[in-house]
């Protein structure tokens, strides 16, 4: 078999999610709990009878490139040419990746925190990985000046996650300003940008910055299952400059030939609406507000999410990540998932979801509490 | 970006499609022409409203992956383990290739004439592939000979398509015994066999081997597509002996995370039937009688299917496939596959479909028969 197969460790996420009791407060969750919009259904049952089950073609049905495309509007990827439509932004960043860098030669850049998925279908790929890590003292805001300085002469992409899984963080203009300027003042071949933007329509701050906006070598990497509660439906896409989406698409037909008419016609309807892809959003802006004031009453230190549904909360000096989840899942009933998995630098923090009932989440907070570095009184 | 896409060569399939009208005559088509069945979209709905559009695990429902293993039954290929549901069959076949073959050491064997996915995605992973093609003067039936004679000291996987998508033959169990038997007697590490059975549901002939049932290192991938007419579901499934399956399920989830939830509540009613994949077996049966007749009263020389929904036909000595085929679609408004599509060994061959209309294939073939070998009066 495959050895880098054979190598690809178990995963450290799934292994605690699987402790799960149906009494848990799950703060582990990476889905939304909210439920997906029927009348999206509703019309890709009626499109399914009228149309047909039909394959597309690899790249996508047309009139969804198109919209999807149109929906982002971002300078010169603005046509259906620029859209890949995928099985989730799973394929979408799998493709990209494999895609964009020659195993031979190139070596990708992963700013952590990060999911680790990114390192996982690199080693996959047999492409070298290099991390770079945003600073601690800075609750792991994003850093221009880190990712640069970490730019070796092989690195050919950078994965950016932002609004961040697990941190919460979100890249400001000012850094991704500052980090567009360096990389297009280098010489050479072009450092591409991985924007994986799947927690977009969960961002709480007016200050986001878009890297497909100020830079033509970018990548971005989105779905519909966070922004429309359907992680089951696996509707991504791969959005970028037409040479590399053209080439893109060739790698997505021989992986799964293309994406899942049914939920292309779902796709479709969300797409059909101008604000679509928002629908969830101001929920998600009112949970956030009651979960940063629950966060600030127990005292306890914690990122106060700028994007994404995930808060971070940091541990009391010397406990273990991993320890401290399994104590809180098997004493507490409380699932969170150890800061370890995302990277070294994140270890002695927890990531907590907070798309569970309120109570649940203030519960879940309390219980937890103990085990967190405190804040000072002000 | 990487050498190995950049070098995957555009379809020839996909070429010549381009070329058709909304007149012409379609026996091009690699999916089925009929409508899928409501009452599974039915189920689905309904299953999407009550359990929700989350993920499954990566591997798939666990009841949808016990009720696929009971329905083949192959032998300690039995249960939920067996199996990991994929994005179509496409995907299955791509992450078998990718988890069973070392791209450092390990070839795999393509019997010809042969669906140009197998080359293309092993290829993309950096796997050498040797070909091994079937005799013309048999009317390219399988031949254990001629593959066991193939094997190479690197072969580590033969993939075999049967029913075959071009040719339409079907592996018999005299040649797989033959084949199993030779594997059986090599000394040193196993050759797997990789059995696509997409097209399983269109067997016409009862002396149909199927591999699992007689070799323990039988990795089997198959679809919706084709059985049920639901080419655009991208629901398929690798079934293999647990231990691979465990490794596949690895590969799966770096790919595409997981199939589609919708999909797999569509595929769980059809698996609650116990025919319930072979509901539109009687209509390819009748279909594929009528098309026997026809080719039979036009006089060409054809290989009349023992499975899948092609027969090919043999064109005049000397006639470029390539040539005839876009003489056909410019002059006779025609779609048909050119044979090299497949392989040097079908050149001088085409690939018709036999999902259109029982009176447009007959007329197709009457606009081509001019273009093709004649059978010696009888």
């Amino acid at each position: 078999m495959n050895p880098r197969v054979l190598e690809i460790p178990g995963s450290v996420i799934r292994s605690i999610a699987a402790k799960r009791r149906p009494s848990s407060i799950d703060l582990g969750l990476g889905e939304p709990s909210l439920a997906p919009n029927p009348e999206h259904f509703a019309y890709a049952m009626t499109a399914a009878f009228e149309r047909g089950m039909k394959y597309t073609a690899n790249a996508g049905d047309h009139d969804l490139r198109a919209a999807i495309a149109r929906t982002y509007r971002y300078p010169d990827m603005e046509r259906a040419e620029n859209v890949c439509v995928t099985t989730g932004s799973q394929e979408a960043t799998f493709v990209t990746l494999k895609t964009l860098l020659d195993p031979a030669l190139d070596e990708l850049l992963v700013v952590e925190p990060a999911f680790p998925s990114y390192v996982k279908m690199a080693r996959l790929e047999g492409v070298t990985v290099r991390t770079v890590a945003m600073g601690e003292d800075q609750d792991f805001a994003y850093d221009a000046e880190r990712i640069v300085a970490a730019i070796g002469p092989h690195t050919r992409a950078i994965v950016i996650c932002s609004p961040c899984n697990p941190t919460g963080r979100v890249l400001g203009r000012a850094q991704a300003e500052h980090l567009v300027s360096a990389l297009a003042h280098r010489p050479g071949k072009p450092v591409w940008l991985i924007h994986d933007e799947i927690y977009r329509e969960q961002t709480f701050t007016h200050d986001a910055a878009y890297l497909a906006d100020l830079y033509p070598h970018t990548v971005v990497t989105n779905s519909l299952s966070k922004s429309n509660a359907l992680t089951g439906l696996r509707l991504g896409w791969v959005l970028g400059p037409r040479g590399f989406v053209e080439q893109a698409i060739k790698t997505h037909a021989w992986v799964t030939s293309c994406a899942d008419t049914f939920a292309q016609y779902v796709a479709l309807h969300v797409f059909s609406e101008l604000e679509g892809v928002r629908e969830h959003a101001p929920w998600y802006r009112e949970h956030r507000a009651a979960v940063v004031a629950a966060l600030r009453a127990s005292g306890v230190r914690a990122i106060e999410p700028e994007g994404s549904f995930y808060a971070c909360v940091k541990l009391s000096p010397g406990r273990a990540s991993l320890d401290v989840a399994d104590e809180l899942i098997e004493r507490h009933d409380v699932l969170a998932i150890p800061g370890s998995a995302f990277g070294a630098a994140f270890e002695g923090w927890l990531r907590l979801s907070w798309v569970a009932p309120l109570d649940r989440v203030a519960e879940g907070i309390a219980r937890l509490a103990p085990y967190c570095e405190r804040l000072a009184p002000p």
